[in-house]
């Protein structure tokens, strides 16, 4: 690449001395370094490539970071954190210790506003425009680029509606590439395409209904229009709203034409664009494919059964209940709320629904859990995929406060399945006809066993077991952090001390057990994947102190504190809940 | 009133032997009924008066509960009710044991869906819908009544955006009457208001944007019209959206010219429409006037402090501030999400923001508690106004899950105030520049002080206080729910035995006189308004076990249980927390 124009920005303030037709050049060497990075060191890698002369030309024709700019969920915003000095540590990215896979305050003034969730930007950069507003600055612009994925969540509609409302000084940048990790669904994804083909009568316009300013649809990988435009709307004041038409993953052949797929693709040939494959047969399966195969299973022999997914429909292996059954698997598009309470709906209906939520991103649906289902006792099977430690994607993303959230729910069965059988037997158990809700909360990622698929067993509700006998010491696990409990009892020459149990029923408890357990052992260990305060841990200490068990009892699981990003393993030994801290804890004993 | 039509119609069938010529009869009938009744019972008045035409045009053309009719909130439910079976026992409204205030599956068929929170009906009827279709039931009608403050929120529109590219039998009735509890706000109000006025373009129409068979404005008083509506829209396919004008406390002029004031009046002349005025002078005040009060105290000092409530300026008392300083406090609309992350983007540039949210509303925001403010540890201050229970509103309304939802997130304090003068204080200190985000929990009604607008003075963030001593049980409570502990000592005659502390910081918890406090103790009673799972109790129970306190601690508070609807006082027995049931459990001592 003649030039290297990219190697002499490490500032925007650098890149507004180029001059525009240089601009051109600079997109090529950005799309260039980032295929070359995340081709070695993995990430997102669709969503930054469609945005590359979006970002190039707001950092040129704003004046960051003093105008505020805001990326919605943050996967488009790798070519930001390069233009704005983070290029030379970019090869860290979502390592431990590196940089943020997503915007993050504390790691530059260019990125004002977290984000990793969807759908904040417009509320966070209404909020600094109000601010700047009383502050008396009205010059100052605040820019929220959000994805047409991403503004058909609620959340983005209750800020567009106070925005119009209001005369600050908000950009809302709509990227629209028709798709978020999966393509977009819903109504408002039939009404912009119908503005994209031109089908639309240009005095029909949802966006101006709502009092924004609007322009577009324009040409998003066109420089010199992307530049006119974003030029006169910076000299514009009051809510405005551009429409821009991008391609996600713009420049890799592959990317372009398998958009699900490099989104984000894992390593990959730099060259060819090909995703380097990685032999699979003999590993265990992904607890999502566990779910996905297994749901598949369960709906053809119950036709009450079916699967809601919030967009999620690769992410969690819906997609193989939307291939098999696709009336009975509903894709709903970024709105969690809406899909608990269509769950719930359905279940006055006698249907029997797994509404398959991402533990974090069901924290976007807790009154609806509350208000919709446990409230009217309705039996919706709540598939919490992510539970606990999701490693790269960092503090955003770890499902690690579900257990505490759902533990005070009256009515809510709370299960978390050591292992892929489990995961399998209670799918099948929660279709029986269960009188309450449930959840079910299991890992991202690989299993444990890779002949999984044996047949069926009914699962009794609020049972544990025991896995294993000692004379001193009870572990207690819930969930599939009772593996490392596992593996570290045969790597430890006092393993005879530890009796470990399996709680999978985080509530109901199984309390005669307890009593038992507390009966016979002179200590206590319990383990989980989530937040220490109020978790499964609180419920063991809770049970002792109310019955009077006179026992020290060591409550492992996340400390009081947000986990940045690493590896699963990297971030459990941070909490102490890898094989190895396990070791050291019960050698002491 | 002749005829008594009423009288005779205990059940929809009833209502549809009528002739359409006597239903403006019976619309009289019915409204009497309701103010007969609410001017001495209370309850929601100015809602259910403006759908009376509605409610008996609805059951008169559809034929429920087949047909499937869904209120959203419920507020409007009261003829509702009364035609579908429950007129004899009306008049039990909101009463221990009576029937509940807002519709309620286990109290009737016809009440197909519980509501209270808002804009769930578009979802739930939707899943109905679809759950029909599937069932091969293609005739049954689906209808989500809403109205115009709830359809703005976020939820109601992932539920039209979904339910716009289905084809299943749904049929939306926006309620248009431009109030919610107090006057709707936002730019879809705006937008509807210039289709009420003739002067939106009919072409541009934002719900036929969104796929729906839209068809209105019409007068939603004019029995003939809506018949003749419904009659049209019973018979089409597919979603359906029916705009309609009314007027909120129709019928009873005080109700339409204050429709604030008689959204729920408390008790009035049933002839003349004059509220009963109860003579408040020497009473404490409402922990809501302290807020609204104490806020506008600060912001004459502070320039930077801000208001935000979603939808509630009169139930908060933020309307003191929205009237002192009205650029400097907000009402965003039903919208909790867009609230709370419209507070993080303020703390962002400096802004001290006081975000007001009633505390079983905050459940609607709480991935944005995590994931905008305490991720960011941005010294947002959420007031939990209706912490603990609210009495008559019942199941849905009581703020009892968030202390535990709460507790587990990190960077959060949060501080239940004893009393007045606690929560004015807490309101001075947290704008005295915080380092972390603060959630401060207090409940709906009247405290203890009349006295209390006394000099500010700084709260020792995390510190807990010592309120009286005793020789062997240390209470420990947190909250108002601390002056039933201080009322049951006056009253017993052992009170020597104990000592109680005010542990107002849940987070973070006193732990130095912990450790004193168990020490010095036999026994532990831990008491709050609070699920006992996951509460303050429970953080007390983990600090005994990890710490090896052998004392047995006996965790008051709200059961594992939802509670229904009753007084205050009622509940707060039945969950064994008022004082009399304090005096007992202290007497067994």
């Amino acid at each position: 690449m003649k030039g290297n124009l990219l190697d002499n920005i490490n500032d925007p303030k650098q890149l507004r001395t180029l001059r525009p037709e240089q601009l051109p050049q600079l997109a090529a060497e950005l799309r260039r370094f980032i295929i070359d990075v995340v081709s070695v060191k993995e990430g997102h890698l669709g969503a930054s490539l469609g945005v590359v002369e979006l970002t190039i030309a707001l950092h040129y024709i704003f004046n960051t970071p003093d105008d505020q700019l805001v990326w919605d969920v943050g996967h488009q915003a790798y070519g930001h954190k390069i233009l704005t000095g983070r290029k030379d540590n970019f090869d860290t990215n979502r390592q431990l210790g590196g940089i943020s896979g997503f915007p993050n305050r504390r790691e530059s003034e260019y990125d004002t506003f977290g984000t990793g969730h969807s759908s904040t930007s417009i509320s966070a950069a209404l909020g600094m425009a109000i601010a700047s507003q009383l502050k008396g600055d009205t010059n100052k612009n605040h820019i929220a680029v959000i994805g047409d994925a991403s503004i058909a969540s609620g959340m983005a509609f209750e800020g567009l509606n106070h925005a119009g409302v209001t005369d600050a000084n908000l950009l809302v940048i709509l990227n629209d590439n028709a798709i978020g990790i999966d393509p977009s669904v819903g109504a408002l994804k039939h009404y912009l395409t119908q503005v994209k083909e031109g089908k639309n009568p240009p005095q029909n316009n949802m966006i101006k209904s709502l009092n924004f300013d609007y322009s577009g649809p324009i040409d998003g990988h066109d420089l010199p229009t992307l530049l006119k435009e974003l030029e006169r709307l910076k000299n514009k004041k009051g809510p405005r709203f551009l429409h821009i038409i991008t391609t996600k993953g713009k420049g890799l052949r592959q990317a372009e034409e398998d958009q699900v797929k490099y989104h984000a693709p894992g390593k990959f040939d730099k060259i060819t664009g090909e995703v380097l494959a990685i032999a699979d047969e003999n590993l265990p399966p992904k607890y999502q494919d566990v779910f996905g195969i297994t749901l598949v299973e369960l709906a053809k022999k119950n036709n009450k059964i079916i699967g809601i997914t919030p967009a999620m429909p690769s992410g969690s292996s819906m997609k193989f209940m939307m291939e098999a059954f696709p009336k009975r698997a509903l894709d709903v598009g970024i709105a969690e709320q809406h899909a608990v309470t269509l769950a719930a709906g359905m279940a006055t209906q006698g249907m029997v629904v797994y509404c398959n939520i991402y533990s974090t991103f069901l924290q976007r649906a807790y009154d609806q859990v509350i208000h919709d289902v446990a409230l009217q006792n309705l039996p919706v099977i709540f598939c919490l995929d992510r539970g606990g430690l999701v490693g790269e994607d960092g503090a955003t993303h770890h499902g690690v406060f579900d257990i505490a959230y759902l533990n005070c729910i009256p009515n809510l069965i709370i299960y978390a399945p050591l292992n892929e059988i489990a995961l399998r037997n209670i799918l099948y158990t929660a279709q029986l006809g269960l009188k309450h809700p449930i959840a079910i909360r299991y890992p991202r990622g690989r299993g444990e066993n890779t002949n999984w698929r044996k047949p069926f067993e009914v699962i009794e509700i609020g049972k544990a077991q025991q896995l294993s006998t000692g004379s001193k010491v009870a572990v207690l696990s819930t969930g599939t952090i009772g593996n490392n409990v596992i593996k570290a009892l045969t790597q430890i020459d006092n393993a005879d001390l530890f009796s470990h149990y399996d709680f999978a029923f985080i509530k109901p408890l199984d309390e005669v057990l307890l009593h038992e357990i507390f009966t016979k052992h002179k200590e206590i260990i319990t383990i989980e994947d989530g937040t220490v305060i109020g978790g499964f841990g609180g419920s063991i200490s809770a049970f002792a102190t109310k019955h009077n068990y006179i026992l020290k009892i060591n409550t492992l699981g996340i400390p009081d504190t947000f986990i940045e990003h690493g590896t699963v393993i990297q971030l459990q030994h941070y909490c102490g809940i890898d094989v190895n801290s396990l070791k050291d804890i019960f050698s002491g004993y």
